[in-house]
């Protein structure tokens, strides 16, 4: 089974404050351009994996989308997501991603956010989705960037120069990295970019887009602080088609 | 036009002592991965971007190519392409891909290795490659891999544990890169992989393959002080199809 360290009661006290979660999507930067990626939802039956609050899901209702499942690990995540909502085309329910199977072709889009850098076998996932998806759909999900996630000791450095600079060792090394992240010993899965895509195109997916998130500077302008995503990419945003 | 640095004398002395020149393609590790990655050449016309000595034209026509044009910025290059064969299917010609129009649907397999970062305008040239190309081809290139380009400093450092570390900054900042490289100031352009693959995808290839080439565990028995190459990756090879 995954970790679910949302659950742990520092975690989810820490969490709930971010931004993203108090705020919303507007509340994450790289929203824009995950909404540009987005296929047009109108009609559409779409899942979530890794739903958090539901933020998604009912932004999704608001515009066109028929029905959304979100999936998440976390109790209290599901929780709060069904107490926030009284839409019956949502249905929430708690669901551990690295054995979940889905009914075959019953949705038309699926979505997921920052949740599968804490899937250990990603290419059972993506055959999954494949499965449940109907032939044509999108799947657009954002994941940590294996650059911001390869390193032993994941932070910012000064470079010669005084420039913020982030240091990247044992890339080709796949696999589990432990970070401390309002608890410690938050359990994440490293993986290359090759290998996240060669996942996706084994499997059927039809690579669309790629996006290395780095902020506009009409962002920049409004939040200083997200200058130094322009140093190093921290999310890689995927749209691929069945 | 490209900046030609090989026809310097003292970058062409250096050079041509790298290992890959010396020993051709088995000099260079990604070498089986890039061949993993080849389509079946029988038959084919081939064209290489940026043919350096010959070496792929010559193995291309060893594999059944029916022929092969190399091309190269570097008349020094080419001159000495050009005296290591005498096969009549293989043609070698100066040339600057920054403005290079190769005839329409003309090659079924088009190939660049360590080529295209000096490359300013690469979605020029990706979509000069398609329309050269017959449908159905493969489009199979290296080049250096943007975690390696992107920093100021691009050289290994040492985390708090001694490790090799190498840096990244400025990786969403585009463009120029200076290095020293046998020579001051060679000039390559920088550009992140979803730039690189959404030129690709949005010119009309489709993503078959990326690798971030790492040395297998044989390889650096053989050669220990490929280890490093574990820490981050110098090259990306890919594989597109039209």
């Amino acid at each position: 089974m995954a970790q679910n360290v949302y659950d742990n009661p520092d975690f989810f006290a820490g969490y709930s404050q971010l931004p993203r979660q108090v705020h919303g999507l507007a509340g994450a930067p790289e929203w824009p351009a995950i909404r540009a990626m987005l296929p047009d939802l109108k009609g559409k039956r779409i899942v979530d994996m890794g739903c958090g609050f539901g933020w998604f899901a009912r932004w999704a209702r608001e515009h066109g989308a028929e029905s959304v499942i979100g999936l998440d690990v976390s109790e209290k995540m599901v929780a709060r997501a069904k107490a926030d909502t009284s839409d019956p085309a949502i249905e929430y329910t708690v669901a551990d991603l690295e054995v979940l199977e889905l009914p075959e072709a019953s949705f038309d889009f699926a979505y997921s956010a920052l949740t599968f850098h804490y899937i250990e076998d990603f290419g059972r996932l993506v055959r999954m989705a494949h499965r449940s998806l109907t032939p044509g759909s999108h799947f657009v999900f954002t994941i940590e960037h294996p650059i911001y996630m390869a390193a032993t000791h994941p932070h910012w450095w000064n470079d010669e120069d005084g420039r913020k600079t982030w240091p990247v060792n044992r890339y080709a090394m796949e696999g589990e990295r432990r970070t401390n992240w309002f608890t410690d010993g938050v359990l994440k899965y490293h993986r290359t970019i090759g290998t996240t895509l060669n996942a996706l195109i084994a499997t059927g997916f039809a690579i669309r887009h790629v996006e290395e998130f780095a902020p506009t500077a009409d962002q920049i302008n409004e939040d200083p602080g997200l200058a130094e995503e322009l140093e190093r990419p921290m999310m890689l945003l995927m749209s691929a088609q069945r």
